[in-house]
């Protein structure tokens, strides 16, 4: 999401690392809900126009019915009674994910896909047993860690099964070792960004992960999805992070990794992660850290347009002076990002072209060593640098997007985002083919906003933030766009996503991209790892 | 292999894009295969001790019968009688790879794991009905691109099959395209190193891949074992290289790489690479490529201790300031290197300590820039600049190592190479606990050398040469040599293998490395992709 700007008016969630449950039909901490700040409803009302959406009180939501007791008195004693959990909150607070669509069908009263119980377990032995009790009843297990999927990671397919449960994973919540030496740490999965970060800053050490779900997204999240931050150019992927794994599977468990990389065969690792807990349960990560940077700048720089801005990226990844952060709006999410309702319909001097923010960690030398280099071949390329406040903005409003399109869900706005990567010379061609794809779905009185925040030598990301009017039925309505948009990635050679992961959203693009050979070696995995199928039935696999 | 100085003699094969068929029973092109260098031959005869021992002639080499005429015809019918070889010369060149057993047994006149019958396709079709046809006949099917396995990645299970064809991928000898924005080409698996690099110099670009296979090794053989270069630092791994592949199955073709990175689930590409043909034949690999180098130099150092120079070598990566090349001798591979047989006994002035080599390349300013960086950092550490000759002298001799243990088989001395990677904290420990268990097994008046040529942020590889007299009976003198050094690595927590990857020699050790539930996954794939099991087989799967 993009629209720093008229969400500044929410505090910064990142300073607080012990955040409460998310609210159950919105993104983020409860006490941060709240509505449009004026500016940003006239905004919003001007141009797509609104209607009062309440969501329906959290009590009448419709959930499935409880674990049959028999069930509930085995779960506890495998984890104790005290971590099985039926009320309606806490299984509330675990359907679904935070996709638009999770959010409509909570906001509208369907908690259909909650979990018939929540169980909590404490060790690695304990999921052990978990799973070999869902295996023994044939009950349905969704890992659980933060709960920020927004591509149906967290609906599992239900008929056939004893049940659903929840397998949370929040008392996992420890840094086991440090190695720094090897600089890398061992985490548990239930760690959520703000946690993780806490316990590393005490050791002067960072992941560097910072993805806009980071306040509850989990370390094992991070893992069995790919998931990808604000600071991927610096600090790597989360792929990139991971250099070990422990799992517990159906078949016992799974350990990984002894070395940064190695030709002992196929790198399984590479096969947990993206798995979405469908082969196993993630109970511990063993990640590459860096130092805690002693300087974090960042800078806003305006191109003339968005192809120029991508060009100067292109040219700083293939010449190998990444900055840790870089991040390129299109004309109209520059456009939004900047706008102020009092100006519109002037021709501000500084309007039109686009934003690119850097930004840049380390120890003083290096970021002043990085940034002299990059200023130089920014400004040669025509960029124009806008100094330090305007990249300061940017870092200080990151994480407040969710909030924003809850508040835009409540007047009848319908907001949702989505992403792909592709290589750079077919960057525009998909920029293209998926922002017209959403206008020819939903119509002309659509807006499409863009930005490239995820770089390689060779491609890029692209992530597309959609708004308009909401419909009476706004759940076909967007998926009609949803089809389209993905149909335009994968149609045009883009993978279906860069870093929101596959869920059940994604599988029939999944299918496609990784063709028929490709999906029988997930079905070879998933059938001989977890043959009765009790592991996050229905997601992932094609 | 470490010997260089010795080895000197040779030219440099590096020069030789269109090179001939490798020696049948030696490393690389006959025309330089000789003799020690007299100088070389004094010091081998006074620490290790000298016994001619020719290798048989090649006519005397027993090979298995050729394939059934019935069988030969049908396979004249897919790819043109003149592609279907069953001659004793090309047979016996595609007998096993070019590890010191492979080689022992050929010199000994034992052929007889030798293909039935060597296949050359032109085209990924050819490829596909070759692969049907071996399935519909049950005959096992080795892919060969160079034929450089130092595993025995090249000697398929014989039990059970109607034959075994080396399906022979030169004809696959194309660069298919050039991508200069994305930074991407398309090369066909039979190229072998310079001829890749000649096509890729043609467009002013490299894959900047050279390990020490690189005249002979090919980019499909390069994908499939997960190989990695002397340039490593500076261009990364080959399976960082790759960013797609085509590969022709038993259940079809499998195409996968539509972006720099992506989540859309595993990542595929991960179970082909390391796979060595036990998946499919891949037929076409797209690459990462980098701009041809305007500028190369290399530079050594002196340190007073092989951990001194490690840590200095994990400082470099840790703080993300690595050369192009960065390797460092431990203290016997140094004193080998630089000893002249006139001074042994002397203690030189200049004697002891680790040799460590530098070498950047790319534009004029970016290698003075890091060499700059690298040197200020270097020598705060303690290192003493060697300067630039000892440094050009390792670059020019690095080729050589190979063709200098055929020149010590001939006189009776054992040599062998095996290499392994950890996490820097365990790194002294590994390295210590293989050369225990060398000398162990081989006795005292046994030289093991080793050398760090692959860093990481978190590790670094580890690369042994062993030299010792062969015994009466040196095959089952270097099993029991191989199995001690191969149980300290796994057991130890390091990998069976950096680079050379798994073969029929590491499968033990890669069933231990990955566990019970790793092999299942491993054996899941192969089963599901390759039902009878005609690809590759024995190598790779436990």
């Amino acid at each position: 999401m993009a629209l720093n700007e008229a969400a500044r008016t929410h505090p910064s969630p990142i300073s607080d690392p012990t955040s409460a449950e998310m609210h159950w039909s919105r993104w983020g901490d409860p006490a941060h809900a709240g509505p449009l700040a004026d500016s940003a409803f006239a905004l919003v009302d001007t141009f797509i126009g609104t209607s009062e959406t309440p969501a329906v009180p959290s009590a009448e939501v419709r959930l499935s019915a409880p674990l049959a007791d028999g069930l509930l008195a085995e779960l506890a004693g495998i984890v104790g009674a005290e971590h099985v959990l039926t009320d309606h909150d806490s299984r509330l607070q675990r359907t679904r994910g935070k996709s638009t669509p999770d959010l409509l069908k909570l906001r509208a009263g369907d908690g259909t896909d909650s979990p018939d119980a929540v169980v909590r377990p404490g060790t690695h032995d304990e999921v052990v047993a978990l799973i070999d009790w869902a295996v023994a009843r044939h009950v349905a297990v969704v890992p659980f860690g933060g709960g920020t999927s927004v591509v149906g990671g967290l609906v599992a397919r239900r008929e056939g099964y004893a049940g659903v449960i929840s397998l949370d994973l929040r008392r996992f919540d420890k840094l086991l070792e440090v190695d720094r030496t090897s600089m890398t740490v061992v985490l548990e999965p239930g760690l959520r960004g703000p946690a993780a970060e806490a316990l590393l800053a005490a050791e002067g050490l960072t992941l560097g992960h910072f993805p806009q779900s980071f306040q509850y997204a989990s370390i094992g999240g991070f893992a069995v999805t790919r998931s990808s931050g604000q600071s991927s150019a610096g600090y790597g992927r989360f792929d990139a992070l991971v250099v070990g794994l422990k799992v517990a599977t159906p078949q016992g468990t799974l350990e990984l990794g002894n070395s940064p990389a190695n030709a002992a065969g196929p790198d399984l690792r590479e096969l947990v992660m993206g798995s979405e807990g469908a082969f196993g349960v993630v109970t511990a990560v063993r990640l590459r850290v860096r130092p805690l940077p002693q300087v974090t700048t960042y800078e806003a720089w305006r191109w003339a347009s968005f192809a120029d801005g991508a060009a100067a990226m292109r040219t700083l990844a293939q010449a190998g002076m990444l900055p840790t952060v870089l991040r390129l709006s299109d004309e109209n999410e520059t456009a939004i990002n900047l706008a102020k309702p009092a100006e519109v319909g002037e021709s501000g001097g500084d309007a039109g072209g686009c934003l690119m923010i850097t930004g840049y960690e380390g120890t003083p030398e290096a970021v002043e060593a990085k940034r002299t280099a990059v200023t130089a071949l920014l400004a040669g390329l025509g960029g124009d640098n806008q100094g330090a406040d305007s990249g300061q903005a940017w870092a200080d409003g990151r994480f407040h997007g969710p909030y924003l399109r809850d508040s835009l869900l409540d007047v009848g706005v319908l907001v949702e985002t989505m992403e792909t990567v592709t290589f750079w010379s077919n960057l525009d061609h998909v920029y293209t083919a998926v922002k017209d794809a959403l206008v020819a779905a939903l119509g002309e009185a659509t807006l499409v906003l863009c930005h490239i925040s995820h770089v390689y030598e060779t491609g890029a990301s692209l992530y597309f933030t959609v708004a308009t009017k909401a419909s009476a039925e706004p759940l076909p309505q967007w998926a009609v766009a949803k089809k389209a948009a993905s149909d335009a990635m994968v149609h045009n050679g883009a993978s279906i996503t860069h870093h929101h992961a596959v869920g059940q959203d994604h599988k029939p693009w999944l299918a496609e991209e990784i063709g028929p050979v490709g999906v029988e070696m997930l079905r070879a995995v998933k059938e001989r790892i977890d043959p009765t199928g009790v592991l996050n039935p229905g997601v992932l696999i094609p």
